[in-house]
């Protein structure tokens, strides 16, 4: 009897992603200066990147507590690939349940 | 030599307008259950309103509190009418800055 082994997937989704929440708790993942800089390097088209990437400053602990909240509130998603957690934003499913909302977001600069 | 009276200006405005804020500020303006719903129930198109029809549940210093946030961050002006503090939304002001951002939050119900 042989055992293929399983396959080696580039990416696996260890989480479902999460239904976009409501306004409010969307505007209050988006309103804190660590958040708002993660959405901001993350890809508008929802290449998914490597958590180091997307902050700097704070330690890691720090990090996973708000991609957690940007994860509950339904903007990113976490992904696997290479062995590695990344995270990827969820522009399509925020605009639709917040039509505006994070295009506006990510258009304003300042 | 006669002294007219000062003509009775239906609106005054106590305050200049302050400048829009930053992204941030903005959306930490925004990101609180109270001042969502003053900014919710504030005509689009910046008709003044009295103080007390824009909150409930919270006392009128909190509320103050909170109007002076949405102020600060250029989501409302404050005016005079009738004797009144009336507040406006600054819609266009807004999307000027951050193009999107507040017009989304109008849009989104839920």
């Amino acid at each position: 009897m042989t055992v293929s082994p399983a396959p080696q997937a580039a990416t696996t989704r260890p989480d479902d992603a999460l239904p976009v929440a409501g306004l409010l708790e969307v505007l209050e993942a988006l309103a804190d200066p660590v958040r708002l800089e993660m959405v901001r390097r993350l890809d508008p088209d929802g290449t998914p990147a490597p958590c180091a990437v997307l902050y700097d400053g704070v330690g890691k602990s720090t990090a996973s507590h708000h991609f957690k909240i940007l994860r509950e509130a339904g903007v990113i998603e976490r992904s696997v690939v290479g062995g590695k957690t990344h995270h990827a934003l969820r522009l399509d499913a925020v605009e639709e349940r917040h039509p505006g909302l994070l295009r506006g977001v990510l258009a304003s600069r300042d």
